[in-house]
């Protein structure tokens, strides 16, 4: 049976040593009063919840999986799920970051992200109940009516209701423009809308009273594409003006998918048959609505990933200490002991040390990115608020798809620690494999995640965000320049910055003469990007752990995370050395391949 | 509901164009008279079998699984399983190349890994049954009584009878020194044998009267640790002198492992309590005799990684073609569908080629390792024996880890070209991976391959294998130097045998000093030297294909292998720039992580 101890400590460190969160939040006039304090008890309890209320239930809720009653189309969770939600809803959880015109708590985001890294640690499969719900109350805070927010943000806020993304179906996933539910106008200003969805997470399930769907569909007029899209919201019940549940709509799971993971969510095929819905923002512009709900979940998507590197990495860390196999190679290590603990041989504490950099380069990344939101929500100098919309745009695609590979990586090494055991259910590791490798594909795949920052955010605006994350770099390079002991940190990350701007433009050309040479590039560059980023980080945690030591702190995490940094230098940081050289290689051995790929 | 179509033109290549097999077998007087076509009657029948037979109980096997009757400690095999076996049996299928004194065909072992590439691809689970039998029958071939052979080779050669390995105990798996089972002489010259032993595939099953379990043990006077395990065969049913079966031995499956894959084979629990077992070969030297066996197990696992990454290929890219999705980047392709195959997408087809690559490369690698072994087995010459037995005594941690890593990679690869239907078990995809993932753990895993390697393999021997395969590389250098053609498939392995060569003398400097070096290094080595030979085998196809090319043959498929070869050198062979800076960065950012790791 794994185990899980939420990472208070490093949480802490990053949120308040290398970000300062607190410092921050005292210009924002809505967190004023947000300290250091405050977040500490909410994640001490936060993590408490994750580990004692929802980790027991995650081996359980992927053996026993959800269930569909197929007469009346209702969802049982596994065991245990509905009391833990009942808790969940109990503690304020959902309110935490929502705001306090509905009922939320209005704490900042970076709080929210904090927890939910936590609660995916212990339970990724129930995490995404409450998980889908942000997304839903995002787009209908940023689109709904004032009635529509009235009578439904309440409920979501309270977490008494839980939200949907009714995107896909089975013929079109990516590509929305294809996508053909109906919508028609009624006389009294609803729509009938009929059609089949698939993959909706959370589609159906026996935690809450009443689940709001948001549907995507065309309405009769509409133009053909992505430009004839329209959202709207299709509750599962119909609700009163009252605000008390009326009849059952006609939205109806159809059936559940059999998965190779995240057994404990409910992922539903979702027959609409005339359901009632309301029109979420304009007719004919749903995608832009629906990417409020996007670029949240993409985030939530990398917490996914980070949550399980993170309880991976505990378990195989705990195992190779217990397991006793061979002598290390220098000579016996345990000599009490008729073989050494596996942490002694070099390659096992590669695999661990793997985990733990990817853990902590994606901690802090995701939280720089919570960071980040805080301050495009909440900082009352517009200018400030705008640049950190821009370097959330460009670092969104880079928290769902570095940190999710990752989490591949760091999973399958962990599970690789525990040799045969880890292949076998009961030591959980290869549960953590299972439920990671859905993170890579949904919310955009990650060569659509590629796309989106290489074409999108890098190349379309000429790399001026890039440039000023570059800026980042650079100013951090040039307060240590001088001094010697940064230097193993700074020198990689000055290095790869100057190739990663070359390279940038090269690309940039390419791509004028020919755009396939972006999606050539566009999944290495992405990684580069990553690295750079994720270098960005370890050499500012790895500053202020040298300012600690230095100040006289002995406090072992300091040289604990000086170790990891420089692992992650010699040791994951060199990747790039092979994908400058692949991304570079351009698209003709991909492309001028017709009889290989006959 | 995937398919599998045996990959019978590119076997031929490797075989008769590139490897030129029947020249080779002209020279050996057990195999004279084995030319082209009988072989390819041979891979026609087998992959037929594959298909037709095996393949389609790929899926329900892994949905239906084995299981245990508690009471008689029995198991049920998933269906269709058994009626399988009885048709490869009546094919005369285990008796391939085995020895023609107890019935085998004698046939070359090139052709039965063939066969075993294709079985594997088909049905990875039920494979291992037929499997496992070999490794049984190659330690009693090698190191059994006159009486032993009598009793059991026949019966394991028809496939009348299994056999098994029990290697692993609880407290024991790669350290086998460890193991606990206690072997007691009794006075009719036998033992018997008491002890548990976990992770035994087919340990226990419905296809066969009888399971010839070969089983390492102790005696009450053996040294301690590795020097002191003896081999004994333990049947399930003892052998009466006439060949029929006695009664039933004290050998039980105490139970099943619930796993990741592999659903369809039985891993057990196995229970000895007095089992009666005679030894094999010598007291105490049970572990060289079972490396006969782990020493095949370990290329058969290659070729489990190999089957799955040609059936997930083949998957792939028929999904890629039939999947509209979104416009390339450069225009619409499929101007008369509202969108683009996904096939036309430059990062889709490098997820493909990826497959391609290590499919054809494994293939090249795993049929000459084979070829090797009939020199090894079959060749009048001696000096060229020896030099076959290091040869493969090198590449088998190769075949073993390299191709299992890149089972992974690729079998990844293509469930991701199946965006969210590759999550989805109907699809098939999910469960090559997970078969796959069990192929880098058991027989040693992957870095106890790389040690294997570098330790024992090339630096064991001051690099005197290494050199050998050095020269047969720059032999084709010399061969294909002034041939303009040939520059870009040529140029990458003549640099990167030069850098390996000065590596592999530093390493062994380094290891001097501090033997944890090598433990640092191997896994990168491992696949630094890999794909040294991946590029070798690539660049002769490349030989291959250009020579049919320039004579006017205008079969696509050469083309198409030219096409593959570029994209290996560009896409996969850089890895390498990587793996040579991590391989060098030397093993101090693993050891010096006490606080890290604490």
């Amino acid at each position: 049976m794994p185990t899980y101890t939420p990472p208070l400590r490093d949480l802490q460190f990053v949120m308040h040593e290398v970000l300062k969160v607190a410092d921050e939040y005292k210009a924002m006039p809505a967190h004023a009063e947000v300290d250091e304090e405050t977040i500490n008890a909410i994640l001490e309890e936060g993590g408490k919840f994750a580990s004692e209320v929802t980790f027991p239930l995650n081996q359980t809720g992927d053996t026993e999986g959800c269930k569909l009653d197929p007469k009346t189309h209702e969802v049982a969770t596994p065991k245990g799920f509905k009391e833990a939600y009942a808790k969940y809803v109990e503690g304020g959880w959902p309110a935490l970051s929502a705001d306090p015109e509905y009922g939320g708590q209005g704490l900042p985001i970076v709080v929210n992200q904090a927890i939910y890294e936590m609660l995916n640690s212990a339970n990724q499969a129930w995490t995404m109940y409450p998980g889908l719900t942000h997304g839903a109350y995002e787009a209908l805070h940023e689109h709904g009516t004032p009635e529509q927010k009235k009578m439904y943000l309440p409920k979501l806020t309270s977490g008494e209701w839980t939200g949907t993304m009714c995107l896909t179906e089975p013929h079109c996933g990516t590509d929305l423009g294809l996508l053909r539910t109906k919508a028609e106008p009624q006389s009294d200003g609803t729509y009938k809308i009929t059609g089949n969805k698939i993959f909706i997470s959370a589609g159906e399930h026996d935690l809450v009273s009443n689940i709001v769907h948001l549907v995507l569909a065309r309405l009769p007029d509409a133009p053909q594409g992505s430009k004839g899209i329209s959202l709207f919201i299709v509750p599962k019940f119909l609700v009163n003006p009252d605000g008390s549940l009326g009849q059952r709509n006609g939205i109806w799971c159809g059936g559940l998918e059999h998965k190779m993971g995240i057994h404990g969510n409910a992922t539903a095929q979702i027959v609409l048959d005339g359901a009632v819905g309301t029109l979420v923002g304009e007719p004919n512009k749903g995608l832009q609505a629906m990417f409020v709900m996007m670029n949240a979940a993409r985030l939530g998507v990398g917490m996914q990933s980070l949550g399980l590197t993170e309880v991976a990495f505990q378990n195989a860390l705990a195992y190779a200490k217990d397991r006793i196999q061979m002598r290390s190679l220098s000579g016996p290590k345990a000599k009490d002991k008729p073989a050494d603990p596996i942490i002694v041989h070099p390659d096992v504490r590669k695999m661990l040390l793997t985990a733990k950099a990817y853990a902590e380069g994606g901690r802090a990344l995701s939280l720089y990115s919570a960071l980040l939101i805080d301050r495009e929500l909440n900082h009352p100098d517009e200018k400030v608020r705008k640049e950190a919309a821009e370097m959330v745009a460009l670092l969104t695609p880079i928290v769902k798809a570095f940190l999710t590979d990752n989490g591949h990586i760091a999973t399958n090494a962990c599970l690789q620690v525990f040799g045969g055991h880890g292949f076998i259910a009961e030591w959980g590791m290869e549960q953590f494999v299972r439920d990671n490798r859905i993170n890579m594909i949904y919310e955009g795949t990650n060569t659509v995640q590629s796309l989106d920052l290489l074409g999108r955010k890098v190349l379309g605006n000429q790399g001026a965000t890039l440039r000023k994350f570059g800026k980042l770099v650079a100013q951090l390079v040039e307060e240590e320049g001088v001094n010697e002991k940064m230097a193993e940190f700074i020198n990689p990350i000055a290095m790869l910055g100057e190739q990663l701007t070359r390279f940038t433009t090269e690309i940039g050309f390419k791509a004028f003469q020919n755009p396939d040479e972006v999606g050539g590039a566009a999944v290495d560059y992405l990684r580069v990007l990553g690295h750079l980023v994720f270098g960005y980080f370890f050499a500012r945690m790895a500053q202020v752990a040298l300012r600690e030591i230095a100040a006289g702190n002995t406090d072992p995490f300091y040289k604990a995370k000086l170790q990891t940094a420089r692992f992650y230098f010699a040791r994951l940081f060199p990747e790039t050395a092979t994908l400058m050289r692949t991304a570079r290689a351009g698209v003709r051995s991909l492309l001028d391949t017709e009889e290989a790929l006959a």
